[in-house]
């Protein structure tokens, strides 16, 4: 018998935010995961060496991720509720980004090079919601009379709005309000 | 002769942001920063055994500032504008957050102390806003049909919003434009 000595992936990736949101960072160690998936801590050595590759693997997981699933906003009726929809399922990368400000950059080259990988993410995401906030001005759902970097901050920046009270469904509803209102004019 | 045995912490602060500023948080040692003030690199120690301490202490003192100027803004007469103003004047405060990523903040128990200020100056930040933005709703200038957490969550995200490409005065303009049609729906 034995504990497995291999890992699923996705599986994986799901303890570590199951464990993380539940804990936060301080709460995040391998001893705690491995018991949660049934494997020895070794094993989750293998696949990465330190738990802040692994975090931050998982961030790159995520980002990319919605970034693949912004592709299809401009097909959709109301883009920007898409795309706050698409900010409100993925709320917890907003929660798992509060995690970042505590995890050693240079804990390794890996680790290093997820960052910068997160970061390009991040570049995309805005390039992507810059061309679908020119259409809707082109369509005369968006404001001209604002730069299109502010407009694009604005909606990068709804990510940021708590979830605290209110249910997934309630906080896309009413940031949906507050950003497409602004956005109109 | 020899250099000063004192530091003006008004100077001392003011050198520090500006050298985050200019050179991020990997240029920010306290050489480059006793050359600026023209005192010894022991000087400074003899305040902030820890380049840590004095970013955090730093931050600290620039929260304060604001959360103290917050409490003049209902007595302006579009308190909204006059609080988009004070966001757009702490700019730095933003950008001075993004360093907070690669600061170790168990470096000290003095930075442990900062930090955990930094969090309750926010939580007062927020508890300001809320009692602004309900002044305006009884004004009949902000909306009610959304919840006051989600209606402080846009205002506090608006910091967020980057001025890379505006003056400040056009930020405030550009800003204001969207975050007030926002809360008045």
């Amino acid at each position: 018998m034995g504990r497995a000595k291999t890992i699923d992936e996705v599986q994986l990736f799901q303890e570590t935010e199951k464990l993380i949101l539940e804990s936060g960072y301080a709460g995040f160690h391998f001893k705690a995961l491995s018991e949660r998936l049934g494997v020895a801590r070794s094993t989750i050595y293998n696949y990465y060496p330190k738990k802040e590759e692994l975090i931050t693997a998982f961030m790159v997981h995520l980002l990319k991720q919605v970034v693949t699933k912004m592709d299809r906003l401009s097909e959709k009726e109301d883009p920007v509720r898409s795309m706050i929809e698409l900010w409100g399922n993925y709320a917890n990368i907003h929660q798992m980004m509060q995690v970042m400000p505590y995890i050693d950059k240079k804990a390794s080259a890996k680790v290093e090079e997820s960052v910068k990988e997160m970061f390009r993410m991040l570049q995309e995401m805005k390039v992507k919601i810059k061309i679908i906030l020119t259409a809707e001005q082109e369509k005369g759902e968006v404001r001209t009379d604002v730069h299109m970097d502010t407009l694009v901050g604005l909606v990068m920046a709804a990510v940021q709005i708590p979830m605290h009270h209110a249910s997934q469904e309630d906080w896309v509803k009413e940031v949906y309000l507050l950003i497409n209102d602004g956005l109109k004019g």
